[in-house]
């Protein structure tokens, strides 16, 4: 086990939770170094979350543990887990956060959290985070191996995610994220196109028959798609917010067809 | 001293200021381990930061050293203090920050930081976060003694607090934080609820007679009373926003009764 | 090279650019210390992040890597560079993020980054950041010399910086930055005024004849200049709201006389 902990929460900062998550762990464990990687999932959003954690985790050195809790079902009956995958350990409520990351990494192995060794003497009922979570990570951290925090878990909750569909002889996805800079991120991925000769993209009253490399390959100002920096295909505008600009939300259907069949 | 600094600001992250303040303190002493707790506290609110600490403080390891700078009063005659306190230090302005947590533990020492060995060899005005509470905490991290700052403070200032009070025979307390999931937290501690046999709480026109342990012991969207992570009296709505959907804000009366008396 | 790497940005937090980016930077090099400066720089704004570094990276020690990365030109022919300057490093988009700090520092030395073995193995072409300026900071870090990333360059990108000038007998200076307290920062700076007598400053509609220490020299509300904690003449409200109570803007004019001439 590594000796980095990061920490993924819809908690914000202007609160104390995150805070209190950060002295529990280096209380158990001083010697840890906290990584940040976002306090900014929309509040309860396990879609959200889901996708934060595969467009992140896979860039971290193995042994990393990361502690996400995006947990709107916190002190009721689901489980608090430690999932080992991609060669590093999450520890998190079974509630499906990881239902992307294992679409493309095997689950190595999963165990609830059930000894009080790994906990917090006494526990919050609504704050996990501080008193379950944290704890596990520092625990895990000294060298406590997760098969000593519970019974091994045969299988991960999912859940649904909006997946492209053939409908006809379009290729019909969808936008999953927007992100900061108004970029539409799509569930479409770049393989997924491979056998197009002559895409044509059309969102939203928009259509675009060139994919883009980066946004400066149009005039500022223009509509791009181009393939995005996690392989999405992705509605952008040069230097301008696109979502706004082509009025794009999330779950914007994305159609693709080819010109050449 | 341990080698552990926290950082709890009111400054926010858009502007220069807590990076100055984190090459300050790495100028003086590039060993420590810098840890964000916020700085997102609401401007000048020497309240709200009186809450946060208690809130997190506690939560650290003996020899963390904590600054905390929401200081309206930069500049003026107030004091900047080292408190050692909880088994910890706290590097800050005596404006009553500490408060809160000094109704949970004894001061054990306070220093006021007049040497100027501790701070910057300029200073400006106006930006003691940078240039004297970043470098006093990097050089108690270095192990210089608090005496060494400067003569002992015999009582730190205090802020007057929102108190529950007995009126006839109603407990009334208020609502002191929204946090952003929407939870409206009180001052009424769970303890001194512990002598009601049936209590019945009142506020903006709701009334609530169960005190439930978790979110997800009522339907979605409806409200709830429960016993928050820091133990106080919280108002809540299950996958919702209390606050918002009740019309709660800071300050709004908070009563209990004995619907058994 | 030191061990500390800091990161500043316009990603956000949001989004999992900067969880990226670190996971980048941890994966080459678990050894270093990540220090994050400021993910909130505005979008694209090239302007405030030259500000933002010239405000913060001189207050970092020697050998600390900084990594900035405010980039709408990515996957452009701009060039990433890795520049020594304050006797620090920063890695960077060649795009005039250090215009300001070229004004007071001199360029040791920059290098392009062309080596392969500064990057990751796939680079996508709109996020150099988790490809190219992460991996390069971490390979700086441990210890390859920046003449091994690629070819000097002679002279880095400027960008044009609102100057002071003197119009008939008046300095006419703007306001450069907001800040989150709602301080007016000028491009002014106290050492232009050493010559005046008795200065009197006009700003939108409203004048001064006294420059203060700080913000509690005068009452409550009222609106005052001092020197910021940058050295240069800032119009603030004590307690409240500069740019918003007297509608000042970034790019507003501000006027120095001098009345005894």
């Amino acid at each position: 086990m590594g000796s980095i902990i990061t920490l993924t929460t819809d908690f914000g900062t202007s609160d104390s939770y995150v805070a209190a998550m950060k002295g529990a762990i280096l209380k158990r464990n001083p010697e840890v170094s906290i990584i940040d990687l976002s306090h900014d999932i929309p509040q309860g959003d396990i879609l959200e979350g889901a996708y934060f954690l595969a467009s992140t985790i896979p860039y971290f050195p193995a042994d990393t543990i990361h502690v996400a809790v995006i947990d709107p079902g916190v002190g009721t009956d689901r489980n608090a887990v430690i999932t080992q995958i991609a060669g590093q350990t999450v520890v998190h409520p079974d509630n499906g956060l990881l239902t992307l990351l294992t679409e493309e990494f095997e689950v190595e192995q999963a165990n609830v959290i059930a000894n009080a060794k790994f906990m917090h003497r006494h526990i919050s009922p609504t704050f996990h985070g501080r008193d379950i979570f944290a704890p596990t990570a520092a625990t895990l951290a000294a060298g406590t191996p997760p098969e000593e925090a519970g019974p091994p878990v045969d299988t991960l909750e999912t859940i649904s995610l909006p997946i492209p569909v053939m409908e006809k002889n379009k290729l019909v996805g969808s936008v999953v994220h927007i992100d900061r800079f108004g970029n539409a991120i799509t569930n479409i991925r770049a393989s997924q196109m491979e056998s197009y000769t002559r895409p044509v993209i059309h969102v939203s009253s928009n259509s675009f028959d060139v994919i883009h490399t980066t946004y400066g390959e149009v005039a500022k100002g223009k509509p791009l798609v181009l393939v995005g920096s996690t392989n999405r295909i992705e509605i952008s505008v040069n230097k301008g917010h696109a979502a706004d600009r082509l009025s794009i939300f999330v779950g914007e259907k994305i159609f693709v067809e080819d010109a050449a069949s």
